[in-house]
């Protein structure tokens, strides 16, 4: 693997931007990448070449003037490409052509990015189990929903890709594939174009193989390159957040969370344990709560007039939202909202929690997919979080590290856990 | 007038289900309505007669179970519809044809109701005026945005339609046309399906004729007939909210709004002065930037690539919005949040608040269409707001009742504004 594949996408872009590599070139690595390896990972529900090599021909005749001018990007399939089908990870919707680009592929395109082509993600980004395979093993999953995304960065197919998390779905495939994943705080980048799944926690976000890479990408999407500019920042104080989960963690969860926390404090840093207020347990089963009754919602029309097309497993979320009551519902919110009240104070001393990201090693394919239960609360609470690569476990695959921040706070989380990627890089 | 038209969603909802009028009646005396008034009031950008007569067909075929059986309803035109276009108000979308049904209108047919047909919108709901014009004189403005959906149901097209509020987008036409509209808590009503304008304070709504029908159509939304039943409910204390910008409403508007107090005063209800903390008068500009920025991260795709087809006003809302920075857009959110934990403190002796609607009578077609800014503050509070029909104004058109009630509180908010409206109409 010594192609351009292998770049950054900061790299490449700089590569660009003074005239030593071409996007072509870039894209044509990134395919034959692809062309090897996608038969065994599965990360794309549509790619063609062409179109993406005729994207990257135009951009090495324009200036190079975007942030990620010529850079290729994969696009997540429940968002919305007005010139490539948009299937949603439903059979129902193979043919579907949008009549516009969502937000977010626009701002790609006004950065200069090549749309690579479309990943696979689970059914409606739900619980249903999508196609792809971990590229470490590809007898292994990748982590749902954000799949194909996730596989395809850690693959090098494309240095960047967009996901999108309501429960776990960008933290989990990130922890399991091995890469990089941003899920920031709630709101930060446009939805429009995008289908939803539960909007009380629905959130953009992206996958690259290096904190530099979701900085520039963040700085894309917003068309700001002075968002989280400044280089790597230092933290006074990094929170160990076990949770009450922390037992249902594998050994090798475990020890590669406490050997970051130990690698953090001989660098100099002050590491404490940090606890929640025991009302914050309830959030991981508010989540699903919350998640099931906006889903039985959104999906009324598909549950009541497309019936065969659906899932048993959508079609069961879509049963328990229904079962779930409106007063159950405003609970779960009223808590999230008490929790989002009390971060502040609670990220007073610590401004970034280090917490484990997936329980487990990427499963088996045929294994359980997991509970997310280290992952969940997170978007409930709205706050950023973000996967670093850990160790290689006792599997043989990539362990996660999580980290979270204060709502709202990204610029100075992304620049903390960049500090943070390098000291454990040492 | 005499025909079926004239009955509320309740009442014609009762006949069916009693065989005592029969949906395919129902819908043509509608439709006769329409064919006698549409060339004057442009409420509908598109209705196949045949379609919805067919639909009501139907109903009458089948066991009459849901709460709206029969009855016909309109939908905005940034609503998706399978089987019908759906233009968005944009002329670049006048060919669209969703894949799916949106949520809402799923919901609406599990409850029976028939589809007439899809209301003009202004464009993407946003500030550049629609054709629809006012039925009480087609010689005024009927109010953005939801402005066919309000003039269909105030002249008695049908009896019940869909809008939708981001600023003022239901309370304005509601108070222009002399209808009943409400607008929900915020996260009330599934969106999916439904184009954005600004996530953070877009809201799904609907019109009707009385305080029954607006209950009625909540429970079918939410397939929950129990949701703000039991009747009326006689509020204890009202909160007469004039509001910082009260000197700049019409004489009619505050004559309306005192009138109302006065009556309630008579009727035995505790009607107090109700002042805001000063910070609440910065919301209406705070809705403004919030509004502005998230509209450009929406619509980029149509102001990049598709500029020709988007109105200048639809262009300038971008413009602005890319003008606005994330700490303009952050400080916004974050005073409507401070606002919002101080509401229920504010609303704890009066539980319903009493406010102008519109800050005018419905203007000229050439007159200014004026600045909301009775009603703008109320969507960035995410609080259940609705709009009663008040007296007949000193230019002889409606004027409205705006009444507010706290966060999630809906259902009393709806009894208790059902109570006054009994007690005004005495």
């Amino acid at each position: 693997m010594a192609g351009a594949e292998n770049l950054t996408a900061s790299e490449a872009a700089k590569r660009i931007r003074e005239g030593s590599l071409t996007s072509e070139a870039l894209v044509t690595d990134c395919l034959l990448r692809i062309e090897a390896r996608e038969p065994e990972v599965l990360a794309w529900q549509y790619l063609d070449p062409e179109q993406a090599l005729a994207e990257a021909r135009a951009r090495d005749k324009a200036a190079a003037g975007g942030l990620l001018h010529g850079v290729p990007v994969g696009v997540k399939d429940i968002i919305d490409t007005a010139d490539r089908p948009t299937g949603y990870g439903s059979r129902l919707y193979d043919e579907v052509r949008p009549p516009w680009d969502a937000a977010c592929v626009t701002a790609m395109r006004r950065a200069g990015a090549v749309i690579m082509g479309k990943t696979v993600t689970s059914e409606f980004a739900g619980f249903h189990q999508g196609k792809s395979r971990n590229p470490h093993d590809t007898k292994r999953q990748t982590g749902f929903s954000s799949m194909g995304s996730a596989a395809a960065v850690a693959d090098f197919h494309v240095p960047v890709a967009f996901g999108s998390q309501t429960g776990g779905s960008i933290i989990k495939p990130a922890s399991h594939c091995g890469c990089v994943g941003y899920k920031p705080s709630y709101g930060t980048f446009s939805l429009r174009g995008i289908n939803p799944l539960a909007q009380a926690t629905d959130t953009l976000g992206h996958f690259a193989r290096t904190m530099d890479d979701v900085i520039l990408f963040s700085q894309a999407m917003l068309g700001n390159p002075d968002f989280a500019a400044g280089g790597a920042l230092r933290p006074n104080k990094v929170g160990l957040c076990r949770t009450a989960e922390w037992d249902t963690a594998s050994d090798s969860v475990k020890a590669a969370v406490e050997d970051a926390a130990a690698r953090l404090g001989k660098a100099g840093i002050s590491v404490i344990e940090f606890a929640f207020p025991a009302e914050f347990e309830k959030l991981n089963d508010a989540l699903l709560d919350v998640l099931a009754y906006e889903a039985a919602a959104n999906f009324a029309y598909e549950y009541e007039f497309r019936r065969d097309g659906l899932s048993d497993d959508m079609a069961s979320l879509v049963e328990k939202g229904r079962g779930t009551s409106l007063e159950t519902y405003h609970a779960a919110l009223d808590l999230a909202e008490r929790c989002r009240r009390m971060m502040p104070d609670l990220l007073s001393e610590t401004e970034i929690l280090l917490t484990p990201s997936a329980e487990f090693e990427a499963p088996l394919l045929e294994e359980p997919m997991g509970r997310s239960q280290f992952i969940r609360f997170w978007s409930l609470l709205h706050v950023p979080v973000l996967n670093l690569v850990g160790p290689v476990g006792s599997l043989g695959m990539p362990v996660g590290l999580q980290f979270a921040g204060g709502f709202r706070g990204d610029q100075d989380f992304l620049r903390r856990t960049a500090w943070i990627e390098a000291a454990l890089a040492e």
